[in-house]
């Protein structure tokens, strides 16, 4: 076994878009263990969109990760050396160790994974944070009833894809907006969303409307969103009164000058959906799941048993190696991937 | 008794701000007993910014007053016939008889007034529509506790100025703001806030949060939204994590090319809006109070009690005489009005 590990660190504060350049693998020694602590051979790896959150210096619920520092990340990892009597060798675990091949860990925040409930990696995706993210938001924000009708953004991601397929459990009618035809067909025809709009197939915010209002014939009640941008501009006009917005991210906006925060050239949207919010009496309400995890039990039992039934399906978009993951994760910020993007750790 | 009426009519559908001409006073007979109804003389009209969304066409949560219709208005009136066995010639009622000095109505949403509860004029303000805006907005919307920071706009009129007094009675910190020193003295010295801005002195946007945040040490919790604007600009940088904002109005808007609607030029503010929620993890409302009227009771009971302590004070701003009221809007729109602004329609 070899006693080097690689692992990724931000090598520059990325302007706009990031590159491969903002990125450096490092090659190190395997950690000792530390006294009471544990260390891990990571097996999965998550590419999350908040991972672009994390390399900018503004203002954010979470600090930034310092130039030269580790990338962040959730993990799957096996106990490969333990002083924590909480842990055994063999144990397979979660946790946010970053990106890396190993990492030494105190034993806080770190969660052994049921092998025999879901392939270990869906610990990171649908059974993770991605789902939670989509359960409580769906259900606690969204609060769906049955015959309303959902728009939910990045319908094929591992947020939108569990966002779609409990709007459909709860008897709702779902659409969805994915880039690509492809996706589209997925989102129909495996995911079972009533219908899919193809955002590349649509030029603005005005089209989007034209496209979502002939698929959402008695309006919109929750819009799931995650993506902001064009899917925001095309929904809004079609919010029923008393309708939920549910706010997880802005996928579209993270590369806009600092997520968005340089002030884009007009005409100026803000009014236009400051009043749709009272005339409509909509709910808008941000959430960071990470203040949620109270709901992880449930979300665990309910969506676990819709995975054995059959009733969810998850697709994953996986990528070989550590070595490999900037480039990963910059085709995923351009919508490159296809379902929950992971990174195969451990290739030997 | 004369037999003629007077009522104020929409002559045309304003562009930005009304004018003069937009409005047009129209005399006719003192209209007939209806079967089974009421004859009304009006006591008092409200004027309130909600009137400006009435005069456009564009879609919102209520119809547009047709051009040549009567223009619309809470009214307390007098009862001057009756065949409605609900009501007796001289009791006194409130409801929306509109711009006029007499009016006929079936009786189906006329509420009886108590003249001994507080002055009859209450019943279109602090105790009517604007009163039950602010505690509705307050209480469910934003659900203040004891210790947090409130920010309201328009702090001295009619729904702002039982905002800011609800929540120093709730033991809240309360900053206000307003335009210019008047009424900042005023908010400060006789509503008792904490601290109120006069807007007419922030250059923008920045400057706003500026001079909020040297009086929000703690950052704001709850921000009472019915101007939008400068001061909504002023106050998303300070919103604390878990801040709620009720949504009731944007009046700063209401000029701007049908509501705000023109689509101003940029730069887009959207964005780092819809940012800010997501991760301060807001929670905004909008609302439109007839959907709560159910909340009547618990209002009147509550808030009247406050008044007869003295506990809370209102501040009124009165023109004589219906031909007066176009004038009287147009100046409250600017910001001209200090208090409720009523038009008492009967000087004789």
């Amino acid at each position: 076994m070899s006693t080097m590990m690689k692992e990724v660190v931000l090598a520059a504060r990325p302007q706009g878009a990031p590159k491969l350049s903002d990125f450096r693998i490092e090659e190190k020694p395997i950690p000792d263990l530390p006294a009471g602590g544990i260390v891990v051979r990571v097996l999965w790896q998550s590419l999350d969109p908040y991972m672009r959150g994390r390399m900018d210096e503004s203002k954010s619920y979470a600090a930034a990760v310092p130039v030269g520092g580790k990338m962040e990340a959730g993990c799957v990892a096996e106990i490969i050396a333990s002083d924590n009597p909480k842990f055994t060798v063999g144990d397979i675990v979660e946790s946010r160790f970053g990106w890396c091949t190993h990492a030494a860990a105190s034993g806080q925040g770190v969660r052994k994974i049921d092998p025999s409930l879901a392939p270990i990696q869906t610990a990171i995706g649908i059974l993770g944070m991605p789902g939670i993210t989509a359960y409580v938001g769906l259900l606690d924000h969204g609060r769906p009833k049955k015959g309303e009708t959902i728009v939910v953004g990045a319908a094929t991601g591992a947020v939108g894809s569990l966002v779609g397929q409990l709007g459909k459990i709860y008897g709702c009618r779902v659409v969805g907006v994915a880039g690509g035809a492809e996706k589209c067909a997925f989102a129909v025809e495996e995911l079972g969303l009533d219908a899919c709009i193809d955002h590349h197939a649509q030029a603005d915010g005005k089209a989007m409307t034209d496209a979502l209002a002939a698929q959402c014939p008695d309006g919109v009640d929750v819009y799931f969103e995650n993506v902001a941008g064009k899917t925001l501009d095309g929904v809004m006009p079609l919010m029923n009164v008393w309708g939920r917005i549910p706010v997880c991210g802005m996928i579209s906006q993270y590369n806009l000058g600092g997520m968005g925060l340089g002030g884009a050239e007009g005409p100026d949207r803000l009014p236009r959906l400051w009043r749709t919010i009272l005339t409509q009496r909509l709910s808008v309400r941000g959430f960071i799941i990470t203040d949620h995890y109270d709901r992880f039990p449930a979300f665990l039992e309910e969506v676990s048993g819709y995975i054995r039934d059959g009733r969810v399906k998850y697709r994953e978009s996986i990528t070989e190696g550590i070595e490999n993951a900037p480039q990963a994760f910059l085709d995923m910020l351009k919508g490159g991937n296809f379902g929950k993007t992971l990174i195969k750790t451990a290739t030997e």
